[in-house]
């Protein structure tokens, strides 16, 4: 089936003229999960990993994943014919280094200019310069031989209400309009989803567990247009629109529109996020300002309505977490239980609470050695059993209508060995320094990113991640800025930490074959005290859920860390105590317990 | 007689045909000590501060200095008829501000190229350009009014032994060749003093404090040319050069040679270091490579027998300073005493030491609220008396023949009180706590600096200066890279902590009128476990001096960090104990005794 699809493609490249032709792993969005109708590379490939490219010539079809996928993709390429490129392994070459040596004179490279992000297009440009090779990125020709492909994903769009934004869409257009004179940008062109729906105060549901519609944005200074799909739109977003003077376009019609509307100075757009065809369409046209969208760090620093839904639904979400945890612990080894059956108890534990919409991405379970894989999935058919003998973590986070969560906690089940306990409460103690951090406005993640680390580094132990990174309002549960990281990239932007921001603080311990620990709190990032110093700031936990103490040993922690730890817990029953009663309550009691040194 | 060298200077100027000159305090090196030579705008303005432009017009003259020393300037130009313009205060124009506004079309602007950062004079270029403004920077006018001018400064070269040295010149050319090669430079120019001095294996003492001699060199593939003055050759150091086939030329001939000299490719030069001057001379015949110079990194990487001289010299450097200190503290109160003859004194005891050479910078020695100012320099005519009753700091260090030391300790005189011992305790727990830091491989000083910083900032209080500076080998006090700082600067480029690193671990307090703290330990970065997640590094002390536990609180403390002071101090008492003997023994013995928590 691959190799008919395969030769199918490969006859509509040569009635194309087309020699060389990419098909990347990507919608128009640069978004974090692709829907079904975007998976033309596994489609053409069989290959099911969510990193690959397909490169396909007259003589060679080749696959670039990376190292999460060598084995997976070794499997599912099987008889295809397809050769597998295991990407950053010595001696493979990168896509560009491959088509630099493989593509002759004058001839012609083929993508979808939408599903190719700017830097990657422009890369390819400078790469392929002194071979003088054409570029045709306009079609999608992957479409013509996939007869059954899904549709593209289409929701209703909806309107968040007023007294859950803080801020209209007015006032935003404002700010924006503001951010772009100071430029001196005349227009404005946004793609990337969740900026859109922050800017506009709207949801809807087209890409996996990011409440986001496929649309674009194109701003100048009296007028503002949004780009959606016509089947998004109810009769109150029509309103809604109209009533704020936003011209509503089709989906359809961006790149004709960039081609065509009229432009009376430079457009402001972000090359890390536009997609390679929109860039060109505009920067044929006029000069391009390329730096980050303005409503990327708007959006990041949440208000005063966002930051009170948010504390509650926190608090909500902590309680059902909770709940679910007590009775893992309760259970386990007694009644018969799996990673996804306990995943969809939870899953459903979480529906249950008020305002809840879905869920910010699929929860992760899994159970001893399955935890130590940072991508792993759990699935109805591939699944580990659950028995009181060992490490159980689970990640997971709602969408509610007043926040979106996003919370880890690993659990002890039966006896665990002493090593887990010194690496689990180092993970702890590291979780607790870092909420515990106070610091001077101007601070990036890197510069406190040590403090949650440095209980695992003197153990020479690392975990292979970054420690936190920010979380969306009903958006998604990855946004960045904030980001807490501790590697330098020379040149990259670092993010000074605002007030306002709130950021995942998640170490772990991953032990191949063996165990995986991490404990992740969401941290909202507060003002303290300011003086000739300078502005302090510090962090507030958002999330109130117990950390296992049967997994803590404080010969493992200073003084200093169980203080830490028994504060947090006084305050974890402290809020959650009122959601609680009966037996449950005397166990919350007793979960949150103070220890002693 | 300030009035009439500024009459002077401006009829020198008008019949050059000159309308705008600017005066800088700099030397041809950038250096951070500037010799009495290149006092110019001291000369010319009377204004004695080590930081300070003027700009002369035939209209008005102009002096730029920083907040440091806008009540001394506003003494020291009374009368003088020059206006102060206050840096960085609002309203204040910048110097390319002031020109902009009022140079007019055509005129010309002058100064000396060789006393004028690369930097600094192409960002007039930038800012001049609309106004088509002439630059003449070939000539040094305050020359032709300065009639008892210093002469400029000439020490004798000496060359470092073979053995003190670890690698030759020879080593160090083609390790220097390699890099050019990779770079794609046919030549290099190199106008930074110390890394020319480390490069050929020289020194001299042209520069207060620092040992070096006016130089400059040009490398090519197949020729090294060493640029200095004729005055610094020994017979020694010509038959050194000569033996190492390194061409020797005067040191007033460089910009002439630069201007003729054959070049076959393209020129690397560091632009931050480079005067204005010599990058015309190259930038007008060939491309020029703009990057640091490879010798800087190269530096601040000691090799083992660097290493091993730097740990034996540090050892005796900290004997001196623990002798003296042990005889403040006996003998405040009881002895007159001020913060000048006790630098005397301690500058004495250091002379003594076998292989001292200089002093690496002048001591700083201050008393109660004087330590509070960072820049704060008694001398003999302004200097307090110190008796019984607070806190003295001393901040100083020596040239030896196999280390430039650093070092700073402050003391308890008398009762002090409990505001300043949790000070104290703080200091010494943030010092401690960098110091017993493991973190990854790739980690900068941006990433570490919290270590030291936090257990301030857990009290509200900062230091206003960065946590560590790099420190040369017999070469300057301050040496970059290492940095270990917290600030984030867009786009300014950061060093990663490589094994073999040496560098400052300074956290302080200084409180306005009260007191200053500052405790300096000097650290050598060193490799500690590899495993999976990468190399782990970690520091290890050089400077083996008590912290006086007459200033400590141990409740200000952590457990963890009284453990690591017990740890120090029996290190400390382990490795001096050999020199000391008698009274002095015993006292040694109390000062590192183990405390409790």
């Amino acid at each position: 089936m691959i190799r008919e699809r395969i030769t199918a493609i490969k006859s509509v490249l040569k009635d194309a003229g087309i020699d060389f032709y990419i098909v990347p792993t990507s919608d128009y969005h640069n978004s974090e999960y692709v829907n079904d109708y975007f998976k033309q590379r596994e489609f053409l490939s069989g290959f099911t990993g969510s990193n690959g490219t397909l490169v396909i010539s007259r003589d060679e079809v080749g696959l670039w994943t990376d190292g999460r996928y060598f084995v997976q993709a070794e499997r599912e390429l099987t008889g295809s014919g397809i050769v597998l490129y295991r990407m950053n392994e010595e001696g493979v070459p990168t896509i560009e280094e491959y088509l630099e040596k493989n593509m002759k004179e004058q001839q012609i490279l083929g993508f979808d200019g939408r599903v190719v992000d700017t830097c990657f297009g422009k890369n390819l440009e400078k790469c392929l310069a002194d071979k003088k090779i054409s570029f045709v990125y306009d079609k999608d020709l992957v479409d013509t031989v996939w007869t059954d492909r899904p549709k593209l994903p289409v929701s209703k769009l909806w309107v968040i209400p007023e007294e859950k934004n803080g801020q209209t869409v007015e006032e935003k257009l404002t700010l924006v309009r503001g951010a772009m004179k100071k430029a001196k940008a005349a227009h404005l062109f946004i793609s990337k989803l969740d900026d859109i729906m922050w800017l506009y105060n709207v949801r809807a549901n087209d890409v996996e567990c990011n409440p986001v519609a496929l649309s674009y944005t194109f701003i100048s200074e009296n007028e503002a247009v949004f780009f959606v799909q016509k089947d998004a739109l109810t009769p109150e977003a029509e309103a809604y629109f109209e009533k704020y003077h936003i011209t509503v376009k089709d989906y359809h019609e961006v790149a004709a529109f960039l081609a065509d509307c009229s432009l009376d100075g430079s457009v402001w757009c972000d090359c890390d996020e536009v997609s390679y065809l929109m860039y060109k369409r505009l920067s044929e046209r006029v000069e391009i300002i390329d730096r980050r969208n303005p409503t990327t760090l708007m959006k990041a620093v949440k208000n005063a309505t966002e930051l009170k839904n948010i504390r509650e639904y926190y608090l909500k979400d902590s309680v059902a977490l909770t709940k679910f945890l007590f009775w893992m612990k309760q259970n386990a080894g007694k009644v018969e239980m799996d990673e996804y059956s306990v995943a969809m108890k939870l899953d459903s534990m979480r529906a249950k609470v008020e305002g809840f919409l879905d869920l910010s991405f699929p929860t992760i379970s899994a159970f001893k050695e399955n935890a130590a894989m940072m991508h792993y999935s759990a699935t109805e058919d591939n699944k580990a059993e659950i028995a009181a003998d060992g490490l159980y973590l689970v990640d997971s986070g709602g969408q509610y209508i007043g926040a979106t969560t996003d919370v880890t906690r690993t659990i002890a089940l039966g006896q665990i060995t002493d090593e887990m306990k010194k690496h689990f409460s180092k993970v702890v103690c590291g979780m607790l320094r870092l909420a515990d951090a106070k610091f001077l406005y101007g601070c990036t993640g890197k510069s406190v990113d040590i403090l949650a680390r440095e209980p695992l580094w003197e153990c020479y132990i690392d975990y292979k991640c970054g420690t936190g990174h920010g979380i969306g309002y009903i958006l998604n549960v990855h946004e960045a800025p904030p980001n807490i990281r501790w590697r330098y990239n020379p040149g990259t932007k670092e993010d000074i930490l605002e007030a306002g921001m709130i950021v995942s603080d998640e170490p772990g311990v991953y032990i191949e074959g063996s165990h995986g620990i991490r404990i992740e709190n969401i941290l909202e990032i507060v003002n303290e005290e300011k003086n000739g110093d300078g502005q302090f700031m510090g962090f507030r936990h958002l999330t109130y859920v117990p950390i296992d103490l049967d997994a803590i040993d404080t010969r493992y922690m200073e003084p200093r860390d169980v203080e830490r730890l028994n504060a947090y817990h006084e305050e974890v029953y402290r809020r959650l105590e009122p959601y609680f009663e009966g037996e449950e309550k005397l166990l919350l009691r007793e979960s949150t317990r103070q220890l002693e040194y």
